[in-house]
């Protein structure tokens, strides 16, 4: 038995915005940073949680007060009981007494939530001495189910048909596994097209992508049509007929300015439209699916919860579901999203990028495809080439793909000194700018 | 011309859950709180706007600390500058760089927001020497329609059509003035039915609410359906079948489960049924009210902006748009919400209680009536008899209406005394407890 005795809160930034790396149309000067946490236990073994949740700069310290105010909910708790009953403990978070209000389950206080989930996990993980892929993969559909909360979608996925459709997925495991260690996971990029790169930088950056082995690339669109239309000119010319080219437009359109922009762009064969309109939009989301056909919607980094995602799949408005490993609130909230995807039949296709998305969604895509929909048909995870090297066990990228992780844990741990580095405002980082 | 040169933010919470007040299925024991602001400038005048949003206790430092990242955006600001382009400022805050991310436009961010707008707003009518409503109400429908932001809702109300649609409601404006200065606005209460209460506390408030001329009575339901029966029975019982019976569940039901539950009320002749499932499930909501006509669906004190607000009216969810002051991002984004329930035709019964709600819910449903219905059909305006003894403009109440507010301002401001003593946690009514 041991005790969690602190939550360790860390406001870390990266001055990102120097480079315009991140830059897109509603996001223009992105300082990537993370909201991140240490679980201290009084455990012998001294393994410490680390968890996070992504930000763009400002605002991150809110995140920070909103996981301070999580910290009594988590304090004291016997992390044996906790890891036995994860299902309670995640619900102890997202739905507690009179803070609940502030959400509830969305915005800051659920990516809090995320953040001290995630960091809960991967101590789980470093505990049982598995990645946290595996430790998902290894659970019974039984003990799967148990970490999810089916609040507010049995309407559409009961925990007894999750059970049941997972039981049908257990043949093919072991094999599925093994064939993420020998091929890794299929990944796309999204290095080559930030608005604020130039040509040139556009043109150098989509030949090294090609050269890396990349067959999806993607790009911000959204600053004008014109504009667009000749950057992905470059880039189809690039990258031939033969590779998938997706846009992203970051939520600057109205429902119908999306769909006339996007016709506007039907010479490209896009295979996606990311975030055409306003997360929250989900009959919006609908119809620009049905107009723009057969290019498809895809969104996911800003949708709240389960409850957007269960009402996304319900109305048939996207094609490809970019669940976010920190805008939902933690593992057992996407866990329970993957189950939802799975039920409808569309692909899992994580956003990642940021800072530390790729560690984690790594696990989520490996888990999803060994346990839970045993298919990878249509599915590519992110992969964007920043801030990689702060991380204790970073991404390994093969030939355009995800090697599976192997150390225990969540891939979430950054190196103490970057920590101490980049702590906002304190850190050396921040207090000579 | 004058500069915002403070903000003074404050925590202030009040001990309501020591009475049990508000208690409900979903939240047992609030602290009714405010993430309360005054905004100070160098004006002569030496006016204040003072502005607040709800919360039920813990988290609200959480606002407050959202509030300080919002303040960079406001200080310095010229008032004559922000009050002639008050939908310009609306769209500075709510769309902030880098700070969107941790919304965007909802949750502890959009709380924030709310508090900090409604507070200019407070000083703007204080500036112009009127009460809120009467400001709005003297506005033409092309400065309506400035402040306003139609981001994400063009697809179904653009500006022009808003203009075109005020401008048909011009007739009678001033005849809708003096009568609701001679009769008042229509209410109903939520005093009688709390879940902590006791049968013969029910009876007894009851009785106590018809004495007071009330017409419409609402209930907490949700801890069970014998136990909700029997207090309904003792409350149709004691109101007789003409009143109007309202029911409120916060949120404690799955889809099917509400449909369900409220089926088996039905011998009840319930006018309403309210926030039967989460807040975020649109096509929830949609199921429900298909199911359960014709009882009629309410909600709206957590739907988090007027994206979700639109999707409610586009798919005949509801029955009555329950706004909230300050879950949607203050003045501005409530009138927007006004004018997409006008094109609807669904009447709006604003959320009310807490601390300071009535206090400001008056203003924008007597604009609502004044400027843009001009139809009181199915509106009452939630009525709850807690601490307003606490503002220096609190509602006053007359045969169950409310009397419009005559003084300056959004009536928003609250004892300088009671700030002190209940400011959390080293105010005095804190520190001893």
């Amino acid at each position: 038995m041991s005790n969690i005795t602190k939550l360790e809160i860390i406001d870390l930034r990266f001055p990102t915005s120097r480079e315009k790396d991140g830059s897109d149309a509603m996001n223009p000067d992105p300082d990537y940073s993370a909201a991140y946490v240490v679980v201290h236990t009084d455990a012998a073994d001294s393994l410490e949680g680390h968890g996070f949740t992504f930000t763009i700069g400002k605002g991150n310290e809110v995140v920070c007060a909103a996981i301070k105010a999580l910290e009594p909910l988590v304090i004291g708790k016997d992390t044996v009981e906790v890891f036995a009953n994860m299902g309670t403990f995640w619900r102890s978070l997202s739905n507690a007494n009179q803070i609940r209000w502030i959400g509830p389950e969305k915005g800051v206080i659920h990516l809090a939530t995320a953040a001290v989930v995630n960091a809960v996990w991967d101590l789980y993980a470093k505990v049982e001495g598995k990645p946290l892929w595996k430790l998902l993969s290894d659970m019974s559909p039984e003990e799967l189910v148990s970490i999810c909360d089916f609040r507010y979608v049995t309407d559409v996925l009961t925990p007894d048909e999750a059970i049941e459709r997972l039981h049908t997925k257990k043949a093919g495991k072991a094999a599925r596994e093994q064939e993420m260690i020998d091929g890794g996971l299929p990944a796309y990029t999204t290095s080559a097209g930030w608005l604020g790169y130039d040509d040139d930088k556009i043109i150098r950056l989509t030949r090294e992508a090609i050269a890396d082995g990349w067959d999806h690339i993607k790009i911000k669109v959204g600053n004008g049509v014109d504009d667009d239309i000749r950057r992905l000119r470059i880039i189809r010319n690039e990258i031939g007929p033969d590779r998938k080219l997706m846009v992203d437009a970051n939520q600057v359109w109205d429902v119908d300015e999306a769909i006339e922009y996007v016709q506007k762009l039907s010479e490209f064969d896009l295979w996606w439209v990311e975030e055409p309109t306003s997360p929250d939009d989900v009959l919006g989301h609908a119809s620009i699916a049905k107009q723009i056909a057969p290019i498809r919607v895809a969104t996911g980094e800003q949708i709240q919860n389960r409850v957007v995602w269960k009402q996304l799949f319900q109305s048939e408005a996207i094609g490809f579901a970019q669940i976010d490993s920190c805008r939902l609130g933690g593992v057992n909230e996407v866990v329970t999203v993957l189950l939802l995807a799975e039920k409808f039949g569309i692909p899992v296709c994580p956003h990642a990028g940021g800072v530390g998305l790729c560690e984690l969604v790594q696990h989520l895509s490996l888990f999803n495809y060994v346990a839970v929909t045993g298919d990878l048909t249509d599915v590519v995870v992110e992969y964007v080439d920043h801030l990689h090297e702060h991380f204790l066990d970073p991404v390994v990228m093969h030939d355009g793909k995800y090697v599976p992780p192997k150390k225990p844990g969540y891939s979430a741990e950054i190196h103490r000194d970057t920590l101490e580095r980049f702590e906002f405002p304190q850190g050396a980082e921040w207090a000579q700018s």
